[in-house]
């Protein structure tokens, strides 16, 4: 237990090798996975410039003019969307926050592979597009159909075995329940302007409160199925084991577990001894987040931080505590934990069975008093 | 392709260091791995002392007096039954040949982990027990279940990533209808007689047709389950990229795919000059085998060989064929390949998406002449 809430690993450090690219840190240049500086976090929307990124493989070649999107599988009447279309039908514009659920990963001890991401692979943007539901409708899903399977256009070699033979695109399903209680929709612009290139275009997928694998880029396909699914991206990756039946299970990762991380002080940042200074942080789930509790002695006590941003079941909401710096000693180890209306708070220990995903446990970060 | 369908590969030899254990081959001596000697090959029913032996884990204690076999899950009235209540009940004796989703791995080029199994680690024998459905219909199984799952009492650590963390039990799952369309049967005999303890005693699962990982051995329960399993013994290991819809999706092993193996004359073994010999093997599939030819020129002609069993969709037919060995030359590329009653015939070449299992391809075996 002492491993998971001991203070912030030294291999965490800005003074690492991380190229800046506008406001964002490149963990990988190429693919290109940037990750926000989380560290700012001055506004509730982040600014599309600012958005974390993330890819599996170099951005696909997108004829935009020819692109369509289809509609198949267990549908009435299939339809080929050419972006004209899918723009001139009903349009829902939404703020979600999206996570991607390997951020943390450089928190975990011993290490793991996989992009390093800190604290800033989590953004919230608007999203405009058009309603899964209405898609189907459109196309009239079968009664029977469970799942929704949808295609991206980036396609490459995976690395995690068990291995599929030779490159596949990306691809991930949604149960229908899931897709409507999420209100899943293809969103054709970020913060109102149309999407750039890393993030999807012309049109990527957005479902609300689920880590940022559900949301599918440059979409080219949804697929109503009857039955199981089982890609790739929901067996090997992105996929944890469940043992609400006692047995590890295999499952797909989607919903985003309650999380609270802290913007400022830095970790290994300074605050200066006997001073007022505030600790801000953003926190988030897939339900609203209630409560945010801050410990400034290492876990000894606790004390609620006050929300800045509403009640909100698909974004994050950022918060703040007014600290009284200590008159005495050298630093200060700093939690954060939520709780959100479906009960959840944030666990102080680990759990393995996610992998190298879902790193959501208290990770306490130490800060220097000079 | 021509990797594929090379000669036999030289590291395959019975020179290796093999230890035998009566008439088996030691593959691995904890957990114990042993295959059948299939050089051999005399009786049509494998004598149990000479039955393959596959087992994940160390032999677990079992307290055969105090032992019961739980029916619960999606059923109206579970069950608990010791042993001497399940031999009470209807019992059926099938005769089933078992093959290992690993038999043959060694002659995989490049070379794979896991145990090394050649030729014999597929075995007939008749066993004795309660058919499954006989047990659910006595739980009352609830009509809207969808899978059987079956736990065993072997529990250990497993090796292949996505790793569940810490030790697990084998378990696995059957679809409800595949269990129907299958007969699947709990078995407390071996060829008449109770199980031997690394068989499975005092009961263990029989699934005809399937490969042997689908017989939950040292069997604890049978739970009816409604949705999906997908326990790391179906998803991790023991599954395969299923590519029917185009995407690679992870499913689980079940039904043996065709195959035929020759068992004389062995691989690098020797034959006379000129003289008349006897080729001869064995043929299975989860459904029957109804032609084996054999090519004894490398695959550029073939012949049919003659059926020495009956037809059975369940269990092996062994086969043989008359051969004029050549007057000239000094060795001869024999190969052997099935077709069943469902039409498939065995592929020239291999499927990577099986990963390390059904290894079910034409695999050529050179012989010298002498």
């Amino acid at each position: 237990m002492a491993a998971t809430v001991a203070a912030f690993p030294v291999r965490v450090s800005h003074a690492l090798a991380q190229a800046m690219q506008g406001a964002r840190i490149v963990r990988q240049a190429s693919p290109e996975n940037l990750e926000s500086d989380f560290g700012a976090l001055s506004e509730f929307i982040t600014p599309t410039e600012q958005h974390y990124v993330r890819s599996h493989f170099a951005v696909p070649q997108v004829d935009i003019a020819a692109w369509t999107l289809q509609v198949r599988g267990a549908v009435g009447q299939p339809l080929t969307l050419t972006l004209e279309q899918l723009r001139a039908l009903p349009k829902v514009s939404k703020v979600v926050t999206l996570e991607c659920a390997g951020n943390g990963r450089v928190f975990l001890n011993p290490a793991v592979g996989g992009v390093q991401w800190e604290r800033g692979a989590v953004s919230t943007a608007e999203w405009t597009g058009v309603r899964l539901a209405d898609l189907l409708a459109k196309a009239g899903v079968a009664t029977d159909a469970t799942r929704v399977a949808f295609e991206g256009m980036d396609k490459g070699d995976v690395k995690n075995t068990p291995l599929p033979a030779g490159p596949i695109t990306f691809h991930r399903s949604v149960s229908i329940e899931d897709a409507k209680a999420r209100d899943v929709f293809v969103a054709y612009a970020i913060n109102g302007q149309p999407l750039p290139a890393a993030h999807g275009a012309p049109a990527r997928l957005i479902v609300p409160g689920c880590y940022g694998m559900a949301s599918v880029k440059w979409l080219s396909s949804i697929e109503a199925i009857k039955g199981e699914f089982g890609s790739y991206w929901e067996s090997t990756d992105y996929a944890y084991w469940d043992r609400s039946t006692g047995r590890p299970l295999r499952r797909p990762l989607m919903g985003m577990q309650v999380k609270s991380s802290i913007a400022k002080p830095s970790p290994n940042g300074q605050v200066a001894r006997g001073a007022t200074t505030e600790i801000v942080g953003a926190a988030w789930s897939d339900g609203t987040v209630t409560r945010v509790e801050v410990s400034t002695d290492g876990g000894a006590t606790w004390r609620d931080a006050e929300f800045i941003d509403p009640e909100s079941a698909v974004t994050w909401r950022r918060w703040r505590l007014k600290w009284q710096v200590p008159a005495t000693g050298s630093e200060a180890v700093l939690m954060t934990r939520a709780t959100d209306a479906k009960g959840r708070t944030q666990p102080m220990t680990r759990n393995n069975d996610y992998g190298t995903y879902v790193i959501h446990h208290v990770v306490p970060i130490t800060v220097k008093i000079t």
